[in-house]
């Protein structure tokens, strides 16, 4: 059987991983296979760069050209970006090119029109690598717990946000300080909003969603909170209530709907996703059969998403002549049975929540507080009364004294979010409260 | 589309979790496949039993019947035992059927042959369920991380000795104690020897490495260590050191061999294999390309069992009339390029070691200890020396004595099992060792 023949778009960092491993594999792979795997044409921006790679693979400055190249099977993108990334996956779609990418936002943004294009031109769109790096998580959605009807899915998407939360955890570090760290390192960005603010992570929420439930993707439905108003003493409070704080990734199927969330979340610290640190990723996926799995490893660097994609070639490679029925569906569904589901309002979303207060140290406020909860029929679960603090209760003025405020922590049982919404309301309209409350969503997964 | 028709040999726990699952799941089931799945068929031994659960199955008490059914497309094996089962799904396949089983003793002893005779005929033999329950390992090992060369796993896949190694952990208990408490629970059987004995996980352990290495079942080469001598003192001393002892299989793939073993371990206690508790299961694989990964969930129980012999019906069913070799092998390697690895024997095995000792309350013992270690070359990592305890020394007699007694924990670089084992026999030879050594392998995954 002749070799298939891969056409790598971009040669960067993901890219050599790609040719690194079906190169230094090959024997493997093929025994896995049967047949061989070659890249034989990279389409990279600069070709004296590329070249100097040696990596023993056709380079052109063509794109285009690459993805209607009669010769090439399968088209493998690790270029990133919308343009012209887009416009080149069409292309080679149309010309009957299967298409493995690790472009998270192009899949969570332009996927449901990509898929289409594939339905109708016999071909499959693989992305286990725009998810969660090296983990298998898109296979384990779609095929390995293929009997569920998956409940819900929480992820530690985001290996940036993770170093940043578990350093600040550790070492009692803040924030700006080890955000400065991670991109000194190279963890993360020049410009960090995409991972501190949870925008990749939401990408990769809208992927799992979609193959998790049958339903379109829906990028635009997804609530996204970043990490960067979590504070040193937040992440101390929730130690001292059994928490770790995690920048999560959710996704539940309720009746009424379907949540979809970003936001830094309160975990027990007995769970395993509370104890994925530094910049692994980590996922739990609840299926109604199985109950709760758990899947973690890299998500991100060279060869662990370069292992990502060549399992989507070595997949895609299996049945590159069988009949389109016989492959597995892109996300798992058949084509023509995905449903559209009901996006929940961030009011109607239910989790417990932490809030801390701030309050002047004067007897009764907690009276006051518990009594606002008590009327909005919100239980609490814990309660946690600091030492006062001096500040200043208020905006800063000329005639501003400092004088001894309390930091009060509540942890509610799990409630809707409207709710919350209005005991938040209620009880920074108090007089004793100095500064607007924080408040961070809790799971106990 | 005709629904695809089941026959479920056995109607236990884990048929009960297959039919429930294809009943309870069919309209989601049938937007995966775009077909449906039904169990139109059960053998069973005891056709009233059968019938009063109102399943609504055809029910027969003929196996070989079901299993010559022209109108069963695939065989689901959920009796266990050697015989008949194996003669069973040998006529399943002879007569074109694929067959799906959670019976890992089978798989592991008759794999081989099975597969062979799978392969002549054209279908596949798939044991999602066979190992680690719920969680999809087999698919990641198989498919998820096809890119990499597997260079080792390790995993706590049986919950039994891992309920009872966490209770011994977590609550200072004794061995016989927990163990009396789970067969009341009904997590261990009556004759406990296959799961505290490590023989249920060396199956296990056996199909994994065929799966992650491309080679022949070898079940007859693992090396198998159960629990029963862990004590709490072992435990309580391990924690000490920063460890938690756990039941792992391992097996590693070396350039001279494979090592494939059962036996209890000590794991930094900040891994997360390491706080895996209960009756979970999880594995941990390492890959060249992804680096480790990490799979938990339930290992066992009707439902998460269920839940992958259905993942398997499910693939089988979406390349039901497919050519074979569009097909997923069922060792994910070519049935014609498995390749038989020598297998190592356990002196030439590889880890770090905990050694306990007790020697007389004697100046100079640990001196005379560690000269033993120093010239076979064997690097100490650790030396923990208790307070002496009074004990009697050696056999009782009629004149025996308590004296002062020390117990000393060493734990060492990693070294070759022999020359541990040397060092052992020179230690147990001293006149200053009252009682044999205990030795427990360490992994620092």
């Amino acid at each position: 059987m002749k070799p298939v023949s891969i056409g790598l778009l971009g040669l960067g960092t993901v890219g050599q991983g790609v040719a690194r491993i079906l190169t230094r594999n090959a024997a493997e792979i093929e025994r896995r296979t049967g047949c061989g795997i070659r890249v034989t044409l990279a389409a990279v921006r600069d070709r004296n760069k590329a070249e100097a790679l040696n990596l023993g693979i056709g380079i052109t400055t063509d794109a285009q050209a690459l993805v209607s190249d009669p010769s090439i099977d399968i088209v493998c993108e690790a270029i990133g970006g919308e343009d012209p990334t887009l416009a080149l996956l069409h292309s080679a779609i149309a010309n009957g090119k299967h298409v493995v990418t690790a472009n998270k936002a192009l899949i969570a943004i332009h996927g449901n029109e990509l898929f289409r294009a594939a339905h109708t031109h016999g071909v499959t769109v693989a992305f286990e690598s725009a998810v969660a790096g090296g983990i298998p998580i898109i296979k384990a959605l779609r095929e390995g717990l293929a009997a569920n009807r998956i409940q819900w899915l929480a992820g530690i998407i985001n290996g940036t946000g993770n170093f940043i939360l578990s350093e600040m955890a550790e070492k009692g570090r803040r924030f700006d300080d080890v955000l400065a760290e991670a991109q000194a390192l190279g963890y993360a960005e020049a410009d960090p909003t995409f991972d501190v603010e949870g925008i990749d992570a939401a990408h990769k929420l809208a992927i799992m969603a979609s193959v998790a439930f049958g339903m379109p993707l829906r990028f635009d439905a997804v609530y996204t909170e970043g990490i960067s108003k979590v504070t040193r003493e937040d992440v101390e409070f929730a130690d001292e209530l059994g928490y770790r704080i995690k920048h999560l990734g959710v996704a539940r199927r309720r009746k009424d709907g379907v949540e979809l969330r970003v936001h830094p979340t309160l975990i027990p610290e007995r769970r395993l996703l509370a104890n994925v640190n530094g910049v692994m990723n980590a996922v739990v996926v609840y299926g109604d059969a199985v109950g709760p799995t758990l899947y973690y490893g890299a998500g991100a660097g060279s060869e662990p998403t370069g292992s990502a994609m060549v399992a989507d070639i070595i997949d895609i490679v299996r049945a590159l002549d069988a009949d389109p029925s016989h492959r597995v569906p892109i996300l798992g569904f058949q084509d023509d049975a995905l449903k559209e589901h009901v996006m929940l309002k961030t009011a109607d979303y239910q989790a417990a929540y932490y809030l801390r207060l701030h309050a002047l140290d004067q007897p009764g406020v907690l009276a006051t507080v518990t009594d606002i909860f008590g009327k909005l029929g919100i239980s609490i679960e814990a309660i946690l009364q600091k030492e006062p603090e001096m500040a200043i209760a208020g905006e800063l003025t000329e005639d501003s004294i400092e004088v001894p405020i309390v930091p009060i922590i509540l942890l509610t049982r799990r409630v809707r979010e409207g709710l919350i919404e209005q005991a938040i309301e209620r009880i920074q309209a108090l007089s004793t409260i100095t500064q607007p409350v924080t408040r961070i969503r809790v799971e106990s997964l």
